[in-house]
């Protein structure tokens, strides 16, 4: 029996196990792959204070890591399946293992929404379906497309211009949504063009992509482009990993809380993007973990 | 003419001017002393996510300086006198200098609360208002006084214990106050004593402190310590910097601000320790930064 349970290892899972570790509870966190959340997966980590110059989502998902290992917290990897959350006893269902709590803190994000086009799952992995700080490199001297004009995606266009002969972005807006920071940047990157007004309809080939069709938003036009052995990153926001809360009332899928992070029900938190929340980035992810635990270990 | 000034260069400072800049806003940080605020000059930054093993006040005050210099924001070293914050243009004045802007970020803080005895302010930086972090190295194999029980204090005591013969902790209350991380780590540490329902009450000497006075909270009565040469560190709570915030309506000298970090006057926002909030911790004034910021970048 623990006296917390946090789902998730993200920055706000990994910041409320910090806190409620140092007031004294016994902490779980129970993680599905890897420390760091979507986070631990972006090329650069930006704006948040205190990082390092350079940092990478990796450098950051290994120093949170470090840090919640350190103050003695016990994380296990496992697939959360089940949860009963409206009793006075939590009890939390992996695969192979069954948890009990009195507070649970529930940490597990967002994950990438996929586009649902034509050769999407077919080609998942061979061309698109891929992670710019892991698998950029491998279309050095390619052309590569990136799906999206929000933050997440044209910091990984500005990343994956380094290596692409041309970095293409595929947006369905008149105009990029971006930060000025970010846009400013792309001005200055020779290799990026930009195809707005636009979206990826449809992609081709078999062991890779071969060709892609895109359609204007204006006139509904498809433009089908021969680009054998390119890659596609698709930044097409997110979807909350909420559908196992059916013991929640959610709001627009996300969990709403109070001011506390608490949910409608006693004894159950919800931090970071899995969240009712106007403004999700790492610092106010932590933020949340920091509050959720202070109150959970009251 | 700025966009947006920033007055104060904490967590919650930086993390302001780091995410208006990132929104193309012009954006001035004024700070009277140095980069990284009350933060950067304790012994060891604890829990906030992400932080360096061993991380010091310090060192993570020069990442800060570091971040916001990268990224372009200028900052000037002056102490802000005076502020017009009720018209449409905001005027802040320094000493030698005026500078104007569309919206303020008030970041400023809190400052240690004297205690008011007698014989403090003759041996301010002679024994006692000391800063552990700076100066604990100087009371190496003497005795050390910290006023407090708080997690500030205590923490600060387990640092001082390093260097100390022996360390008391003096605080008015029955127990101390700290987290139970902190409480564990006392009692594994064998130079530190408790002196509880104890008030510093006197501190005499002239270059040096030579004896100091302890009341008992409960009799009344006063004990005489001599102990010449020792150190005592006081952290007997803080006080807002909000006496130049004349156009602002305070609550217990804090500054109640909306969701948004938003102040009752238009195009005025506060945030970290300065605003009234119920968790003051770093990852708490980061993530405040980085909502005034990008809501006064709309």
């Amino acid at each position: 029996m623990y006296d917390i349970i946090v789902i998730g290892a993200g920055p706000a899972g990994i910041s409320a196990g910090i806190y409620a570790k140092s007031r004294g509870q016994k902490v779980l966190i129970i993680e599905k792959a890897n420390v760091g959340g979507l986070i631990g997966k972006v090329s650069t980590v930006t704006h948040y204070s205190g990082i390092i110059e350079n940092e990478t989502g990796e450098s950051f998902a290994k120093r949170l890591k470090e840090q919640a290992e350190n103050s003695g917290i016990e994380i296990v990897y496992e697939d959360v399946k089940k949860v009963d959350l409206k009793s006075n006893i939590k009890v939390i269902s992996t695969e192979n293992n069954t948890y009990k709590a009195k507070k649970v803190i529930i940490a597990n994000g967002t994950r990438a929404r996929k586009l649902g086009i034509d050769g999407e799952t077919q080609l998942d992995g061979k061309g698109i379906g891929l992670n710019a700080a892991r698998d950029g490199k491998d279309f050095e001297g390619k052309n590569i497309y990136v799906v999206g004009g929000a933050d997440g995606a044209v910091k990984e266009a500005l990343y994956l211009a380094q290596f692409a002969k041309d970095v293409t972005i595929i947006h369905f807006e008149e105009s990029l949504g971006c930060i000025s920071e970010f846009k400013e940047k792309i001005k200055k990157t020779k290799n990026i063009n930009l195809k707005l007004n636009s979206r990826l309809h449809a992609v081709y080939g078999i062991d890779k992509v071969e060709s892609l069709d895109i359609s204007d938003e204006k006139t509904g036009s498809i433009e089908t482009i021969s680009d054998p052995g390119c890659g596609i990153f698709v930044y097409a926001g997110t979807i909350p990993n909420t559908e196992m809360y059916t013991d929640l009332t959610l709001k627009d899928g996300f969990i709403p809380v109070d001011e506390n992070m608490k949910t409608e029900l006693d004894g159950v938190y919800a931090v970071g993007d899995i969240r009712v929340k106007p403004i999700r980035q790492v610092s106010t992810a932590v933020s949340d973990g920091t509050i959720a635990a202070i109150n959970a270990s009251l």
